[in-house]
């Protein structure tokens, strides 16, 4: 099968991070997509040091790569309102499938968009336009299809949370964070679109339209920002047992829909009131399903080409659809499944915690870790609790080791005079890479 | 149009459920979806008093619905493992899509079953099978489509989460929390499938096998239960600044594939370690993406039916594939897009917290919360600090009132001698219904 062309137009963070993607993963893309999906053109002002083009045609011409007739699917990366929607609208015209993280455009020129995409047949597809690397403009519009949306509240803009989260954890005032959050390069040097939560409403603007089918109308949108938070609040709030979070909110009420971005008291045991830094997060409630909430990396260059990418795999395998299975049962093509093994369990590396219960005399702490020097098993923490028992529970954690490794140290352990019984094991987990 | 009909196997909980939400939500379904979608036929041993079948052909066979020449999508939800593969294997023969919530059946004959769709050219669609209305499989298959997905670790058995949720919260033992869960209904008769990590067994070698492109390989899977875990380890996991979860977790190593479900020690706080009772989530792991949790309910007659039902509107629209735009831009067709309006600011309805500066006075209090009554506006919470100062602030927390009504209260008050300056104000927000 021939492979599938695409063009980026634009090659700054977000787009570097897109060629990087495709071209990393690009195996394991076509082993899903079921076609190789290869970068034919690059439009760009300047080349970006981040990422090597060195064999891909560059023109500064994004036009060129809106009307060129190798290009399938031409990915709109340059952000902004006016150029953006002329080379949108451009590459629809000539046939392109379309794919754009550009919040501004679909939120403003979103509905002359689609009626041109429509006309000509082709696929516009947007998801890296909210919430980043988060699939949620798919959640809403395939995996949540048989709801009744009722409400959907989201952290849709990375930098107001960064600051709103300095701002409780280490007391400091809003002006102070968003000066580390510039030098950072969170935010602009103009904050305003974050900060006043116009980005925020381009985002919820989209959202709305998801859930309640209702044409894109961001010019109705009620914005209010961050700035006027002060540690005053921030302490009330959580003596309240609140949280303040800058939320977009959307609901349908028996008149209309809401559609609303300011700084929101939220209870704070809620998850969404526990996203943290520059992490996104939206909830949806729905009539059948109830709560569901989609978390992730709402900015950044990987995290958002994950959801270009993810568009264009979206593009490629409706393109491809020769029966009726447009993806695949199991994610990849059948033919591209991989026989990857199953580990044994005794292969499974993990950390553990320990509960030894040990007879309590000396020595007997000495016995149990040199089994585990001797076995390569660093501990990480222990617990002896003093006791007027003649029996103690000895709380060990360990570090990362295979459980065979594991299997035979606590054998060792279990069979010393010492020790009562069994010990019981629970693995441990840090879920962080 | 013509209407796609379908045809529900098993009328038990998720069968009533699927039933009733096509039925409510039939308009908001068919303009989403772009045909109508009716229930043709039902095949179940006996009717089931939450759902109202009448004028709809009901049978006891349900071999007829997956022969039937009428049905174009049979949903089978009778469970287990023999009847069910049979019925969706006639089904496939038949020519008919599939939908299916049986995890069991797809972790253990979906080889067999997705070869068979293939070679007859139908769909069969199983978002159901995992952790119930979360849209995790389309979140895995689709949203992710641009990652290698290094890990994934969730909760998805919701009767373990609810007893290890207790046994922490409430210092329960293991025994005592599971006959609870027992007599709730969240716990079957015979328990083991929930509490020996079957059913997550089951879910977790679907999404291993969606990450990593390997076939299902339940029988590889290692298990262990929660049975064991005390309440000892309990408070000794959350002095170690851990909690312990029942986990499902698989791993990319480069020796192959961890796919194993243990009790687990997760740092608390993480999203993962505060989802609490019944619910579930998935985090998942991304090269690209970085770290994106999908929460929600696990289980339950509604939660489910709305997996299921956003299945049936996937093979629709991709039956009814006529351009490029298998899903509506904007997830409604175009020609049924709403014109119910987006509302002005002063018709937005929230609960307020405002922050008063006032002159410490006699009768100040009073001023405000007669205005307050005299508007119609209930007090939540009043927060008026001991001070030396001639100044006070006075916090006081309100229950929902128009935006119009609020303007016009604070207005009024802003006005009193009493008052200094500018009266703060944010929303405050439940997000519970």
């Amino acid at each position: 099968m021939k492979p599938v062309k695409v063009g980026i137009c634009g090659l700054g963070t977000v787009g570097s991070g897109t060629f990087n993607v495709l071209k990393r993963n690009e195996d394991e893309i076509s082993r899903r997509a079921g076609q190789r999906i290869i970068v034919a053109q690059v439009g760009a002002r300047r080349e970006n040091p981040n990422c090597d083009t060195s064999g891909i045609d560059v023109t500064s011409d994004i036009f060129a790569v809106a009307t060129n007739p190798e290009i399938d699917i031409v990915i709109e990366l340059i952000g902004g309102y006016d150029v953006a929607r002329k080379l949108v609208l451009t590459a629809i015209e000539n046939g392109k499938h379309v794919v754009t993280a550009n919040k501004a455009l679909i939120a403003v020129h979103g509905n002359e968009i689609f009626e041109a995409a429509q006309k000509n047949n082709v696929m516009v597809a947007f998801e890296a336009s909210v919430a980043g690397g988060i699939p949620i403009i798919k959640a809403i519009r395939e995996g949540l299809a048989a709801n009744q949306i009722n409400w959907l509240a989201g952290i849709i803009n990375g930098t107001g949370n960064f600051i709103m989260t300095e701002m409780r954890d280490k007391g400091r005032d809003f002006a102070d964070v968003l000066a580390e959050a510039q030098a950072l390069g969170y935010a602009e040097a103009d904050p305003t679109f974050d900060v006043e939560g116009i980005d925020a409403a381009h985002k919820l603007t989209i959202l709305a339209s998801l859930a309640f089918g209702i044409p894109l109308q961001f010019e109705k949108a009620y914005t209010e920002g961050i700035s006027q938070i002060t540690q005053d609040d921030v302490k009330f709030a959580e003596e309240l047992g609140y949280r303040i979070k800058h939320l977009g909110i959307s609901r349908r009420t028996p008149d209309g829909v809401e559609l609303r971005v300011h700084p929101t008291l939220i209870p704070k045991q809620l998850l969404l009131a526990n996203v943290e830094g520059v992490m996104n997060a939206v909830m949806v409630d729905g009539d059948a399903v109830g709560q569901t909430l989609y978390y992730g990396a709402g900015a950044g260059a990987e995290p958002t080409a994950s959801a270009v990418v993810a568009d264009v795999v979206d593009v490629v395998r409706t393109l491809s659809l020769e029966n009726g299975n447009r993806v695949p049962h199991l994610a990849f093509q059948p033919s591209a499944l991989s026989d990857l093994p199953v580990l044994p369990a005794e292969e499974i590396e993990t950390a553990y915690y320990l509960r030894i219960h040990a007879i309590e005399r000396p020595g007997v702490l000495a016995h149990i870790t040199k089994i585990f020097g001797d076995s390569g098993i660093n501990i990480e923490a222990i617990i002896q609790k003093e006791t007027t028992a003649e029996q103690v529970p000895v709380i060990i954690l360990t570090q990362r080791v295979k459980e065979r490794v594991m299997n035979d140290a606590i054998a060792q352990i279990e069979s010393l005079d010492d020790i009562l019984g069994k010990i019981t094991r629970i693995r441990v987990e840090q879920l962080k890479d």
